[in-house]
């Protein structure tokens, strides 16, 4: 996956690109999950509170699309009870800035 | 609305915000849509060709969606046949450059 810059991206409106784009970012609470992650490592119960009108089920549902994708990284410590942190990957953190950006979006609109 | 500079986004992220941006980005076609008039006019028969694959009703729901939004205007001349052209509103110019950045996360990804 070549690391371009922003500067070269497609003239243009790349089709592919877009849709992998929004499946980072579409739903009603992933990218919301995402910021509300950050630089940190948060467990699951941290997320659970910081989300306190999201399900338990949808809360396991998006961390896991999240991991499929790439997004974040899922570790899990042998203790009991276990414990279970998440964090960003290297590929999440390069996006980290453009998604808070996508906050300017809103602010226009609102 | 005030027009605050990039550097002063809210810290803890904005669900208000984030869902606003998630209303003109998502859906399999909107995005793109956006991209694609770019800083152009456009009638709707040019964007129906470079949309080959969307179905007139989508692409007139679409169309209709992003003007309630703000983010493009539509002007009808009295023709015969009507010619209706679609642009960008300032605050669409104004969002332009990061809706095209969102390219880039799906680079990160893909």
């Amino acid at each position: 996956m070549k690391q371009g810059n922003r500067h070269d991206l497609p003239a243009e409106p790349d089709y592919i690109l877009i849709s992998k784009a929004l499946e980072v970012v579409s739903g009603k609470w992933r990218l919301y999950l995402i910021l509300q992650l950050g630089e940190e490592t948060r467990r699951y119960s941290q997320l659970a509170e910081m989300l306190p009108s999201i399900s338990e089920k949808v809360l396991a549902g998006e961390l896991k699309a999240l991991v499929v994708l790439g997004v974040i990284d899922r570790k899990v410590y042998a203790e009991i009870p276990p414990r279970v942190e998440y964090t960003l990957t290297s590929k999440g953190r390069l996006a980290l800035p453009i998604l808070r950006l996508l906050q300017e979006i809103g602010r226009i609109f609102n």
